[in-house]
């Protein structure tokens, strides 16, 4: 089976660095994936993405050695098996309350006797190679979302669950659950305190911590705070950087 | 945040006018929305509407003035929520049995505190603005369906969830639920009966009551009943209103 | 190879009733094919249709007994012979202004020694059935049509083409060449002419007539004058005949 | 309505025999269906299928006899009557544990009082016909996949939920299930005797039970060993026989 | 019909700017549009856009006041007007190198008698208005490319074309015309000699003369210089932003 | 840039092996490319594969080693530069007849000096690399097909077009045009003469000759005749031969 290189990078004792993509259609996944991630992440919860179009992007990432993840819209294990069926080596879980939620995340990820993940890798043996049954159970990765008030005040239970690989922290729903604002790459003293409580809680308990950022900057204070996975890059966030130019250029334009 | 100009109908004592979308594709919703209606519902239940088609949909009518609805397959959170993040400014929930039904779909459209919606509204904030997280609390609208037995039985119970903004009626379920035939448009002393405890239910609590129906002259009807919204529009019903005139050629060749 | 219905309609002395799409997708095809026309018409030219939509439409039809046919955008070998190979029972091409022009049309759709079609009915054989080539050249219609002042000039060199099975009259087209307005269903005095020109040329010569109408009575008339097949059935009239309700709804709403 | 010719098959005492697809797209459906199969199944569980896909292939199964079947992601009742009203005359539902799951299940596919279907067959009546909501309940198929641990262990009271018309077999996952590897074609004495503990209750239920293998010789096997319903078929299985011609071709030219 | 505003700017005397889409979908095409340019230009030459990508994103600019406008991947009369019958605003044609070209294109733009473009405006007609026939032929904009040998040669008979609205320089193939490398946003003095002598003709002829750019520096300089569109936008531009931040993490986390 | 594997397994003197899809989507291409062959050859002309499917296949064979080759539908400029800047590495066009139609094909696909290629590798320089421009001119294969009478004859003149790098003939077309029927893999005299008359004019002329098979067998045979280059692989092929075992299946059945 093909092996996962986010398990050879943090092997390693590297940090990963992964792009997240909300843009639909298999051109700009293509075009992220091939800027030198270690990681991609389609994102089918707030992303703009069908299952069509996660399949598509599956492909377009599968051109790079950029490893696939999804992040599912749910808690929910025939949208979790299609996902990997369809070739992602890692699932992002939102809204991850308890340890109960977090098990059946993780068993919808895994093989029996590990979990209840139905046999039929579609598109995952055609990427993952013909031996795919005997190693998906410890090469594909599972991340949860700690994010709401419950899931925070759980944390020390939900990163003990067995087979759970890490947490992956969204700081909008964080920060909104402890009563903040929305906004992201804060350094609020409350969230930078949520975001300690869950670095703290993963290593203690041996998984990963990967966090959502906003900026360049951000990412490597991330890296630099000891998070083994930071989302650095985002399709949208670039698309979107356009429109400073338009504005730019009306002012300038008025300016004349 | 882009108002949601069915409040300010309702704000103005007046019912809403809905058009219904069966059909997938963005060309059939974009004419629908230029008709004037004053919502487009996108049917992502009964209608064969997948999640490509719906984005595609809630863009075409973002070209009209029309308030964008979307009503999901079934009470499930991922789902309502990938609706609200590409752009609805409503949903519309089917088969609400009971109260604690109605606040998890309730719930699912707020963000925290009143709620646990997810934050990244995607699409949602190009459509409505910068300012979206600040007003889509309470710009937002619910609809859950009762159209069930055991809805029926319990609607003031569901009338009451905080938060909820209005009942939407499906009288083919209805009846079937009170053990009459699928139909539209009947006048059927139960089914009626039925509509009026509904109607007194949602006046008594404050919410606003809307109801399906196959016919402009039925609309009518049911504005002068006292609905507050009423679904006149619909694609299918006048696709398929071609099937009389291939009818009527048929037989007209017949004669000569 | 399937029987090509229209053949047979015409050789029992019978006007052909077809219907028109420009909606996109498979679902309002399959609407439109079950109504009992005669023949379904997908528009590659004015319909908002591609190449994936006409392929999934040519599907749709195919549930039904109605003959599919295509009008391609342009007289271009490469489109003609991938809506045959797609299914197509038919081909209308648009703006055939000379004999030499339709010679090229006409032999696009046939193979060698009548034309320089390409073999390949990748799907046409699913449809058509194993004995394809034997008789495609025979069951296959060609229609050019004739809507430019050149054309109408050149209308007796141009039906007398061989292999030509019809001409179909656009009205709007055909009455802009002769400097009149584009509407449909004129009864304008020099476009009505024009018709009878154009039908003469065709029982002249042997050939079928068809014309686009845009109502039922004026498709009767159109029979009635010697047409051989009329298009009486039009996706997008059926779903813009709901701007009528949501006029006469606004308008109610307002007297009230 | 429309008569599920499954139903009639079985009425005769014959066993069906059912072609699986798992490529998306109306294409390669409906070449498979076009190979005379009695039935077709559209896999939106393992195969490569999302919403827009099903639909598009469930109208190519329909340009023939064959009856469209449709394996759902999961028992959830939103999707369940989505591929209903798309026209599927059939849902297999993989996982089924227990009574209730296989409950909840066989009642998300009939209407009340039947069960809780909502109704709305938007392109299930075009398929089946205007009195479908008169025979849905009684035509349309309902089979319960046995393929774990504990459904094995509760076959008994599975079988016996009212409604449920049939089993089917996924012998990878109960294979899995009981400590076996994936692979299919299997004559493992223990998972054998897991077959025919599910055929015997299927038989003593008086419901159908239904296997899914990866050869024909297999599938003749089944027959014999009484199964009701074989699949044979497989698109993909059929595609990727195309590796061996590579490598063939492949050592030929090595040794050349 | 919806005045063209790109007309009103020029009116105004005053330079208008545009965005260029080469990524397919509606969503990255809408993010384009909302961000404030003048116009919106969706490239079906080396853009990654078929027929049904064209179609949504043409849909997707008309959420916002942006003038839709489509380059066409050659000269040719059908998908010059299926481009226009979509609702296009403006069509921009490639490597027209005389007028006889450039009369065969601007005629394909307009209805009789100015020109012989097919009568049948499907979309355009939702998007423009009711009127569109009256005024079509005066407000939609017709630009050609001047980009080989050939046409910069015969640049004066190309502006006198009858009907012509501007000319548009694309500067990698101007430049591999006169000999130079394809690189954009150049000073080289042969090729700005080139785009001296295309500026003077256009102003000589009254036409209106727009560039193509890679960045906001050279549009200004390119506005500076006279010309009345300058295309600043770029959404592949924009995206492929992000592997500069993702060669500088990779840095940075080499270098800790 | 990427080397194209074909021009380096023809300079170490062995034939190539390419695989043809005609079924649109990119997971059967995926399956096809992971199979081992050469190349792989997207079928635009009798495929059923639109722009958008073309494109998505194109990214599904880059996952894999396999060359991506198009057959584009006509000898048109747009269409022929559409495939290359979506990353095409070679272009197979049908029916050339004479040298005037080799070399406007041949000039599509290079750059100038040498063609008039527009410039624009939008997806082409992600798959190819930076250098693209540099070296497209020389690693991009054309291949003129020969498959009419008048091909044939000139036969001489086409292959000796500059720039032209092979003739891929296709059986069908080829026995069309010298009066035989369609067929494929057939060793009819009068037809293996054409085939001998268009090897000798490749080699003597310098160029690579590529053949159309139906069959291993086949393949084998025109490798050992002297082609360069066998089309074994055939993805509606491999899926057809499902019918066998229906067939079968069905025989055994009746006979039981």
């Amino acid at each position: 089976m093909r092996a996962n290189r986010l398990r050879e990078i943090w092997a390693q004792g590297r940090p990963a660095i992964n792009a997240w993509c909300n843009l639909p259609g298999g051109f700009s996944a293509e075009l992220m994936a091939a800027m030198g991630w270690d990681a991609v992440t389609i994102d089918t919860q707030h992303g703009l993405i069908g299952y069509t179009e996660m399949l598509a992007m599956l492909q377009a990432v599968s051109t790079t050695p950029a490893v696939p993840l999804v992040r599912v819209s749910w808690n929910q294990p025939g949208e979790i098996m299609r996902a990997l069926d369809a070739g992602a080596y890692g699932v992002i879980c939102p809204m991850i309350n308890d340890a109960a939620e977090c098990a059946a995340f993780v068993q919808a990820c895994r093989y029996p006797p590990d979990g209840f993940r139905s046999f039929g890798p579609t598109r995952a043996m055609v990427y993952g190679g013909g031996d795919y049954h005997a190693h998906a159970n410890t090469e594909l990765l599972t991340f949860a979302m700690i994010e709401t008030a419950q899931g925070l005040a759980n944390v020390e239970a939900i990163v003990a669950t067995p087979g759970l690989d890490g947490v992956y922290i969204g700081p909008s729903d964080l920060s909104l659950a402890i009563g903040g604002p929305p906004g992201q790459d804060s350094d609020a003293p409350a969230l930078m305190a949520a975001f300690e409580t869950i670095l703290q809680a993963c290593q203690a308990a041996g998984v990963k911590a990967g966090v959502h950022t906003n900026s360049l900057a951000y990412s490597k204070t991330m890296v630099e705070r000891g998070f083994d996975m930071v989302t650095v890059g985002n399709d949208a966030r670039y698309l979107r950087s356009g429109g400073r130019e338009a504005s730019d250029m009306r002012a300038w334009l008025a300016a004349r």
